[in-house]
């Protein structure tokens, strides 16, 4: 899994069906010296600030309990602010 | 999945069976001070500079509902252009 | 499947169900002159320093036996100290 | 899916029961600044410098209709030399 | 599937029990100026300073006939000497 940081939502009217009714948030991942931005689903409702983990590929879907959906991120773990 | 802009299609002729009628994009992602392209499925029919929302894995071909397909990324989310 | 080293442990109150009795180590991965963290299920008790191999995707849910469980990293070996 | 240049072939006396009788090309993507080199089997029949576009994992299986092959990428089209 | 070289093995007492009697080698993979070391399991028997092709995720598995194996990365070709 990755550890990143909320940096906002990602409002998007047209999407594929099987994304309906979830919020998606932007997710800013340290890899070294870069950085990149995943678009991961939020179903804990972690917040902008908030450190994340997030789930890639079959593991994204099984966390929201959709294996057919249209989805490969997840947030499935908001890290404690004040023990890691 | 990742956050991208369309940057154009791409055309072939030559193709694997299962991509017959799908159109295929060029889609720019930026990781860090890099970017690199990749190529998706269009069901969604985004246009050069849109930004959007890409899907890899078995999700891309979720969103077709093309399981046997021998695709691995998928546009799924037209990014609304003024509330990102 | 990826070397590195646990840094550390992920603390994490709120977190998604099949994540539950799991410890989540932090493990930094050299890659080239960059490194980068990758959070993965610790089923094998390494601890801070250890030099650990790290598997993604479907085989971190077969190192835990939890084919549907939201995880896609599993450290599955601790390298011995003196032979690598 | 990932866009490329053919490169060369690979060729390999020692090679795993499920390649037999595959042809595998090394294709350069560009990442950014950087360039790294991709392995793939080669169904279309293209050749050095030919611009292609590369699928991976089980897309690329499905390409071959070879769903329990040890491959995961496979040219899956040829880009119009002059359209793209 | 990707190209590196083997650079020696990893010796770890403490796995994953579906890792019993797989031999583990470190192959430096080249990523533009950058390298990176996967660790795959090696039924070709692959030695030091061989040129090998790495195959990831369900194919790594598929090269052990092993599906349900916590392995993400096998040696499935060792490259010819003189050919490539």
């Amino acid at each position: 899994m990755m550890l990143g940081t909320v940096a906002g939502t990602v409002a998007s009217t047209i999407r594929t069906p099987s994304l309906a009714g979830q919020t998606l948030v932007r997710v800013v991942v340290a890899a070294g010296h870069a950085e990149h931005t995943v678009v991961a689903c939020n179903p804990l409702s972690a917040g902008p600030g908030d450190r994340v983990v997030i789930a890639h590929g079959a593991a994204a879907r099984h966390a929201l309990k959709l294996p057919g959906a249209a989805i490969d991120a997840t947030v499935i773990a908001i890290v404690d602010p004040d023990k890691s």
